[in-house]
């Protein structure tokens, strides 16, 4: 593979491809937590979430639920329709954990008496600060109607979603997701990734952590955990 | 004064009233900053906010923004509506400063093409933290129409309190605003005080601060420059 590298992030590297609509996506073996201050390698991860992102993109499509996604290329590749990534990360949670426990003061676990959406702004040097509409439009990051649209895909994500893990006994915890525009119309989709590393998934009955928390607390071994929740998904159809 | 006080905060006390829909808040010497790390009392601090504070709720209260100011009573007491505070911060900026700079990475003084409104859950233990429509619907702080008359009024003051400042020659860069519910029928009305303790207010020529910041930075003689403040609002009509 010798085309030429666009970006390389924390977890990803993307490529152009003769098809200026298309990348090519590389899921990397790293492993980073906490704004990049905690870092490992850990072979067979990029493979694991390639595999996991690209079942879960493709189910989203089928469910008419517009992403990046065109198809897996290999283990750790898959290929996307070319878009600017907006900077914002769109958190969806159902249940309390993570910062919102930490912020808010509400114990981990707790259901949410309905699902919340938080926006951030995706900047490393910043810490990916929270922000609020008006920050978003001051800032021309989005406007109105993009905002609509984002916050609408945000909340048909997590019923499709929530759907596919409460069938193979796995709770939808939190999850975060980015948008692009695309490079051919400037229309707003889904991109990025959706695996454990984005997703906080806890085992229905024992509520064991299936997540990258397991390697964020020291708590598991990644690779087996993301195998295992692989293996649940592509059983479920 | 005998009555009973019913709450002690960091810049006030509440009292009883012989009518209960009306309280007595007496405005204590202490300063605060930094969520009460940096502490002091300074001698004349009480009668100045409260002075400012009657001046200012009565302008908004005469341009028709409903408000809990009855009355001053003396030097440090005005007699208000009673009312139950709902646990919000309203934070309303025109030019970013404080924490708007330290977190979005915008300097301070830069003028915001629009004036951005933020919201806080007002727990010290839990230091305040940003929240948004989605956190206050969960935690049944408010509902979707209290934030639309709470949206609506925070423009309303920022626009009367723009002119008020722009015409003594002062910028109002930005200001925390509290609202509460009125014990009488519930309806929501501002509350809580509007002073250079709540607001950040600069010198349209120098730039130089008239605020809190003079305590919070140590960079000038706060009562001095709150009596300079209080001398050019009366001297506005």
């Amino acid at each position: 593979m010798s085309s030429q590298m666009l970006y390389e992030g924390k977890a990803k590297k993307i490529f152009k491809t003769e098809d200026p609509s298309t990348l090519l996506v590389r899921y990397k073996d790293d492993a980073t937590a906490f704004n990049g201050k905690k870092k490992a390698v850990i072979p067979g991860k990029g493979r694991l979430n390639n595999l996991i992102s690209s079942k879960l993109f493709d189910v989203l499509n089928r469910k008419g639920i517009n992403n990046h996604f065109v198809k897996r290329l290999s283990d750790n590749e898959q290929l996307v329709k070319a878009v600017e990534i907006i900077p914002l990360e769109v958190v969806v949670r159902n249940i309390a954990a993570g910062s919102l426990s930490r912020r808010l003061g509400i114990e981990e676990g707790t259901p949410l008496k309905r699902s919340i959406i938080e926006f951030y702004f995706k900047d490393d040097a910043l810490g990916d600060p929270m922000i609020n509409d008006d920050h978003i439009r001051m800032m021309d990051i989005a406007d109105d109607s993009d905002l609509v649209q984002i916050r609408q895909t945000a909340q048909d994500v997590n019923r499709v979603l929530k759907e596919i893990f409460d069938g193979i006994g796995v709770l939808l915890v939190d999850f975060k997701l980015e948008f692009g525009k695309l490079k051919s119309n400037g229309g707003i989709v889904l991109a990025d990734e959706i695996s454990p590393d984005t997703c906080r998934l806890w085992d229905k009955a024992t509520h064991e952590k299936l997540d990258k928390d397991v390697f964020r607390q020291d708590i598991g071994d990644l690779p087996q955990v993301y195998e295992k929740l692989l293996e649940r998904l592509e059983d479920a159809q």
